[in-house]
């Protein structure tokens, strides 16, 4: 059986009559605002290339840990997906077959942002119209795959396509920048903007720290032997990243420890992550004095902090050996914030210049701990639902527990946070119902007015992510 | 652009119209009840002067936690906003200023409980009709001022117009109780009773500590040399309260650590705080040791116990130093609660005198801990939900995460908890409007009878905040 | 008054008249299907013996600790409700009074599980059309004391009476499995099954702990007096579970730790306990290690493995010892999933023959931590929301919480859990309610088409659960 697809205009808003007549006209005011996607995965690299996506399979499965690991969950192995690996065994190379795998187990989606995202993109991106099941797969693979050989389908033109304002990209400390100087070289510089994320110079126990914290002050021009040249190479590198439009830094942390280093410790103990001989008390350590640091310097340049921490990152051994980071068996954990970012609020809480804005996976620290937080602290925003909370159920959740004691207006407003190009407009789309969804309710319940409810959804799809990030001047 | 304020009949009910009905119906039958306010933060000072409130600013927005850390979340700080200080620094000292930037702030306010309060209290009890902006500041300031002028406005004359059947106020263990004599003898007695709330005596890092115990002892006409001797006066304050019509005490522990101190380790540490040398693990021993002796005292005189846990205050010290406690800087924390009540409830769980109510702003131990709990132990009751949670969505989560386990019958009822006198009847409209519609669900789904759900809601409401507490007989 | 008593046929769905014409129909796919009772706590003993009931409080007081605790929590003494002691103490025996005591009490259920279970009993199974209370308790204790006493109504008739297609017991590892022997003998072996419980020998602290031990030897007939004789027994016990039926084996641990214990410490464990002097954290270690080497066992043997942990069990020590075991007095806990089961992952997570079904009471973990391993781990299935979680609101906040990021199809499907035989048809109509309420929400708001949540609705009812404990050949 073929069974059509298509999107229907009311998906993804309350089920009540009266509430969704207003959310309708709410979700009208932000149906058609450009997208603001200050936090995103997209590589600079892929961006300056320009070159067409490859295939359907490379598209909108191999790099999507979302996708790959529900099908993994069911007794796909990664390889057979195509998942790159880095132990030179071999993988799955045909694209179709893949694909295939994906519309064969369409049913695993069902009820998850992921089905959402991808209906979205197959209908509104690629002009599909049935959905993907073994009868359908290979038409909707020669479909997707004549839309990406038009040229109107590369990344530069799915700006324009997508309506994207801004995309910002994250980039290692150690990156050089060439592709964003590349792109501001063709007028993308206002468009495509950096963000410095220095985890892996920060965590000690990664294989490559020794190596990137070289190259860092080679980048630099600065001596990275000692603790102080460090520090001084990171400032020097902010910098860059600030001259190539960056607005903010991003940090994932194990957790949200702030504790500041003594300098002394602080050298003592980044001598001995030179000489390899750091502990495992003395990197979290260090890791919690980086992110006070941090804060240091975004209260001295202005760049605005990301902190998302609470993943226990690369749960199994084996798969991380095979195939690496960000493939799906990153599991979090209990998140603790009131006493962690106490040294930190201590110091620059109230600092004019600072911003923070805070990401977790952990919802029960909503209610708890982030949005007393974010409603008190002027430097502090509440950041959009992370990750597996994207999601409609999360989102809503995320309104209903945090915002009454948060406020709307200490949230950073929507971030896709997606390294899936196609699947941006989606994941607007998606946040952009919701929204509409609880603010109608607000509405319908007379806890707000209906116009005040349209200001706040157009605020949260676009404003407050451009104020929040200070893309807007102050 | 000048906004009508008003409220909305159906406001704050839910919005599907089937159930509206019901909820509408059933709000019906507590609408009119008397507010039974067992546990509440007006001084008994303020109450016994009976003097006009300042001024609008003074009355609705320096004193009211909740509506200043909002604007001091962006940008204002505490001193602008009037709030005062003990470090002798300058505060704001034009009321209609302060009151202004509240207005022009509304925006802010969009979805949170305060706007709810704030809102009934305009157009209810001072008759406003616009909304608050930059525009209306001063017309609303005006009309505000002339109200508060009028007799029928004061505290006293309140209670009545507000229907206040009973107020209890929140006095420290070494309170003379002499505004409750003064106002039992103008025929208050019955009418506003004090708490009894030792935590300044039980928690040995407070700078007051020493002349607390002492001021405690001297008012017992007891040495307080000993922990012994301090434990006496503790007891002959708490006959002092129940002498002025108190029925319950009301501790603020930073956890609900209830583990006892052997008589020998009590005396060790008490002495040890005398002389300025008990250490932070003493000082927490201590208080655990004391919660369980406060259980053992409610356990022979009848005082229900209050307990509410899990808050680090004063998450600032800045903040603190400059205007003390209670000034929205105090952070949730996660909060055990198994394991920490077990030495209480193994002694006393299961007294027929001994009644405990348990409060939490850590909403992971509704369905996990807290409904388990005060679903089997006879002695104890689940309190109302409490500070951040008293709110329509957080009044909604306690419902439903926690009354299919505990039963309607094992809570406090409502207890309203605010120092914003104003607030008391806006605070238990907005929580009958909440359970009426959470009953009118379970009735709408066929849970439950509606007749039931009438009695439920007014047993909520009115029966068993006066049976929780004792006040109707057993 | 005398309140009628009826069920309605829209109970438990939702309220909104559109999402509840859907659910209507995705319910009437799932009303009339066989129940697949995977995870029970039914006696063998009593299915084998198939004796009529005792007597309505016997059936539907005495056992169900949901039902005793809370008449308890407003002081009725355990004795007083007939609840067996083992202490020698009297209890009440006179059943028509223990009854009465529920009936006049009906209005502490409001709202509960227990209320809509035996609602579904007294009408669905009882025939009864009068609500309980004082006045009605007599009568419907008459009508309930006649049914009981019909052959139609005695367990094994029941079976086809409930159209129980399966109905899986909970059997400690030193069961002789005599009662299934006979069971199977009079042709019920392929539908009442025996379920591996091994508690009693892993936690070394249990007063009977050394005389399982043995007792587990003596059947295997293999020597216990070291670790590997003990392994080796186990072992040799899992396969006679298997000759009898079994398909799951079932561990109430404290946490979920799973952290394997080296040979030589678990021999060295093994032999203190021999001679009672394993320490705390003997035990602790001990009962880990053995969750680790269950596993290890299940990838051999293809058993699956069901793991529930977190509950503070026996919270008062006087009830437990005056009643034992199961007496409503057992807190949940936090539980930490994330690192916990991380070494049987790492070890097993990918074993092709290896199952395992992870259940909660802490709801945190839901979307934290088992939804993201769940949804990744071929091993792992998410089990249905357990013990008091097993309700309306708790079975909708594990849909809302959970389905998005593990999928519907990485979970167990419902499993009942009941040691109230006459209540596993109300719990899987409970079940199968809520469960079309939430799916006809995702149709309306046309996030799943209505032929596909009828699919889900049918496999979360019926075909998961023979999945998922390999009932269904793979």
């Amino acid at each position: 059986m073929t069974r059509p697809l298509s999107l229907h205009p009311d998906r993804a808003l309350p089920a009540d009559p009266g509430v969704r007549a207003i959310a309708r006209r709410l979700h009208e005011h932000t149906a058609d605002l450009p997208l603001v996607s200050m936090h995103g995965h997209v590589e600079a690299a892929e961006l300056d290339a320009d070159e067409p996506f490859a295939d359907p399979a490379q598209l909108l499965v191999v790099p999507d840990h979302y996708v790959t690991r529900m099908l993994a969950s069911q007794g796909a192995s990664l390889a057979e997906l195509g998942v790159p690996r880095q132990d030179g065994g071999a993988v799955e190379t045909d694209s179709r077959a893949i694909f295939r795998r994906l519309c064969e187990n369409w049913h695993l989606y069902r009820g998850t942002p992921s089905r959402y995202w991808l209906e979205y993109e197959l209908v509104e991106v690629f002009g599909v119209d049935v959905a993907p099941a073994a009868e359908t797969a290979d038409a909707i693979f020669d479909r997707i795959s004549a839309r990406i050989a038009e040229p109107g389908f590369r990344r530069l033109a799915l700006l324009d396509r997508f309506a994207i304002e801004v995309l910002s990209t994250t980039d290692p400390a150690t990156s050089d920048l060439a592709h964003h100087a590349a792109l501001a070289e063709r007028g993308y510089g206002e468009r495509i903007i950096p963000t410095f994320r220095p985890d892996a110079v920060v965590y000690l126990r990664r294989p490559t720290w020794r190596a990137d914290a070289q190259a860092l002050g080679d980048l630099a021009g600065v001596d990275t032997d000692t603790w102080a040249g460090y520090l001084e190479a990171l400032r020097s590198r902010r910098q860059a990243f600030i001259a190539a439009g960056a607005l903010a830094t991003d940090h994932g942390h194990d957790d949200a420890d702030t504790t500041p280093l003594e300098p002394a410790d602080g050298e003592r103990i980044y001598a001995a992550a030179l000489r390899g001989e750091a502990t495992a008390e003395d990197e979290r350590r260090f890791a919690a004095g980086m992110l006070f640091e941090m804060a240091r310097m975004s209260s001295e340049d202005g760049l605005v902090m990301q902190i998302h921490p609470g993943v226990l990152r690369n749960h199994h051994d084996d798969v991380f050996a095979a195939h690496g980071y960000d493939r799906g068996f990153d599991i979090p954990e209990h998140v603790e914030w009131t006493r962690s970012l106490r040294p930190m609020l201590q110091c620059f809480g109230f600092s004019p210049r600072f911003r923070c804005i805070l990401f977790t996976i952990d919802e029960t620290t909503y209610s708890r701990e982030l949005a007393p937080i974010a409603g008190a602290y002027p430097s502090v925003r509440l950041g959009a639902p992370w990750w597996f909370l994207d999601s409609p159920e999360g989102m809503r959740r995320f309104r209903e527990s945090a915002m009454e004691t948060t406020g709307f207006y200490n949230t950073s407003g929507f971030v896709d946070d997606t390294r899936a190009f196609a699947s941006i407009p989606a994941r607007h789309d998606l946040a952009r119902r919701i929204d509409a969804g609880h603010l109608a309710r607000l509405v319908a319940e007379h806890r707000l007015e209906e116009d005040e409810a349209a200001q706040t959804a157009v605020d949260l799809a676009y404003t407050l992510p451009r104020e929040s990030y200070r893309r807007l001047s102050a």
